[in-house]
């Protein structure tokens, strides 16, 4: 692997307007920086902390809206399921499934996202060891898949907080496995405004450059022209306009980890 | 609330056979103590640390099973599901669905149990602050449900463990819902044993008894004739010799508590 | 031992007639109970959250105080000690030493308590395990101590808050020593104040009462008959006048888990 | 600052002949990388898990080798003190005088270490966030200490773990004091071997670029011509010849970090 990769996007689909807006931005520096950029978004956020939060269009016009913003801007698309059922449809758009964290333990989620072929991208449960994945691994790669990308997103650390243990990401790669990380909801507060998660997105810029230097073959930052507006993950989401500089420090580490393993 | 109440079985449904044994000496306990117990059994292990381990005899075969502890022992039944599809089915059978700790946050299946009219138990998550299950409670108020229980069995201690915080036992009172406490499960280490959790069965009466003493309403335990030969969990179930004695004490105990309470 | 035993007094020595009063409290209440109580206040906090704060009357003032408290109410005395050149001064007047957590592993310290042939309590740090609590016993008992008590006051768990994890009290019992639990440091929240601790008083009732079910040989409390005016630890302290019902509780509690355990 | 700044040494003074050669080394490396280097060894090592570890020549054996290498080396030395009557006798010789994490608190020690006048560097407690270090922070600069530094050396995570929240060098910053990130002691495993702490020497590199990208402004290490042999932290100690290839890599990251913050 000779760059750093990136998966980035508005963490739920607002809307069009907001897709093609984030999608543009990130063609434009994905051409500019040379550096390849996946979009995410979700189109069903399925454990809100709260029933009253907003959760997206649903999968069918969810879908409808990547499948245009992947011809549109040509970036390959990932984005998150919840239930096995949906792994088959689901992939015909998406180039990469995506595996919430608090599911990733489910067998048959897991089994339905590695039938389809597609890449698959776990979040690490915040409730498990990093050596645990190994057993997740297992799980995709028995029922077949080939492409099996993990993710660092903080585990628990006393209520209402997530820690980064940085040697986790070396522990992930040894399965065999790149790992990506994601910058932006490991600075979450799980539950800290009582009905929604705190978080401090200010904090972001330095995970990911900690982690570029831990070895992380990948990032993940969820972006928004104006986080204060956005309708989820408000407080961990990184501005849009800030994400070109924390990537460019990100490559920077990333290639002088890389020449120091030679 | 004048005593308390169990939940008690064999974690999943390996056999008839075994279910009816575990159910006769639960139904002569419960005419002999004269207190409530309800039935336990999974007809899917879900989310098994290994996709090799036993799952289960699936829910066709399992809810018959069920259905025949309950009508020959006249025990209610709890079992637990893992899709927002079985909520109605398993409800025709169940008295009480039992929401998985990991799950615990999944809107839809919240939503779905509440629609069944059933009692519905939701384990708190390893990965949640007791306060954070206010949120789930909505979910499952909201969605129409009026029995809501909730369970404590232990929260992510550093890697592969688990601790109880008492006081949590109260936080969650405070919700407004009964509060169960899993004792088997607390003694859980998640992971241990690299291809399936480790357990330390002998520290359940301690923690069913500490627990009993911080206002527990009622007990959850997995209780097996053998557990060396269980085919899920075996490292932290109680065998089932072992248990009128606990039961015992923590009932003591309960009583204890409720008359310094008035 | 027949009957739980108690560690109880007002933090720090705030004054004589703080100190007598609450002795006299304690003196009434041992008799009427038929309960051993050993009464505890330091005369020096030296490891205050805040170089500002109230840290006692310092050595000589407070030993003076103590014999006094000793001789006029009857009661055997506790009090900690920060360096080893205090243990024998110390061991003039206290019945007992006590080591606080943060110092459990200064070898010197422990030998020093060891050598005054007094009992000596030692409080688990923060920061260790229960087993670890074997290497502490280990450096008392080479150095001459033969009266070691243990002291559960919880656990580090995430940022600014503790936890009890209740099996500790059975792991450290297995070292051959009594364990005594620290009721109310366990409510501690350090650092939640910014310059002193958060507490919650409430939540001592409940810990005391889980940790004599789960094993507890005594119990440690701070009181005051204001606590809210206490010049150290007055958020988790407890009120005098709220003390005598959870002493009977944990009592009760206390003799149902004996004889179970016969 | 231009350029990360480095404390490293033998962990405890084993002997005179070690602390040549670790200083040696040291000097030679210092010259060619023209990067300032601190020479670190202990006197005593008074908190060893068991009371028949190896402590250490004592405090004069202890200096005097200490001022030969300072001399012989021409580099500056930092050294640990456990009581507030070593502070003054200690600064003598120390350009730094280093608090350890379990006494990160002691009021006494703190006071006595900042009216030398001499740097001081504290540890930050296991048991501490790390924006409590502020109140550490406030009794040295109370004191009269100018030069305070603080040192990130991992945060208590569950049993015999230890985890480093990169957030806190920022957190710790933001005091207004230089952030060291002692990588090899947050590679410790406390207890883990029972009577001694296990540890994982080979995360020790990744962790101090972690750090450095987190904006460490100092690296702690220790280092030993063969650790599998060295009296103290044997398991998380650094191999001498390992050691040159990390610290080049740390500047490297140090630099792009500086040069982006500009």
């Amino acid at each position: 692997q000779e760059d750093l990769f990136v998966f980035a996007g508005p963490c739920v689909i607002e809307s069009r307007d907001l897709c093609f807006e984030v999608a543009e931005f990130l063609r434009e520096l994905s051409d500019r920086l040379k550096t390849g950029i996946v979009f995410k978004a979700s189109f069903d956020k399925a454990n809100r902390s709260s029933i009253n939060s907003f959760r997206g269009p649903g999968i069918d016009e969810g879908l409808r809206i990547l499948q245009e913003v992947k011809q549109e801007f040509q970036l390959p698309v990932v984005t998150d399921i919840h239930l096995p059922s949906q792994a088959a449809t689901v992939s015909e758009v998406a180039d990469c499934l995506q595996i919430p964290a608090f599911l990733c333990r489910q067998t048959d989620l897991l089994a339905a996202a590695a039938e389809t072929g597609a890449a698959v991208n776990v979040k690490k449960g915040q409730f498990l060891s990093p050596w645990e994945m190994k057993n997740v691994v297992c799980k995709l790669r028995e029922s077949g898949c080939e492409k099996v990308l993990l993710c660092e997103r903080g585990t628990f650390f006393g209520y209402n907080r997530l820690v980064n243990d940085m040697t986790a990401i070396g522990e992930m790669k040894n399965l065999g496995c790149p790992v990506i990380f994601d910058a932006t909801h490991s600075t979450q507060q799980p539950g800290g405004l009582g009905t929604s998660s705190a978080g401090a997105r200010e904090s972001a810029p330095v995970l990911a450059a900690s982690a570029a230097a831990a070895g992380a073959d990948g990032m993940f930052f969820e972006i928004h022209p104006n986080p204060e507006d956005a309708l989820c993950d408000s407080a961990c989401m990184m501005r849009m306009n800030d994400f070109e500089k924390t990537i460019k420090r990100c490559r920077e580490i990333f290639k002088i980890v890389r020449q120091n393993d030679e």
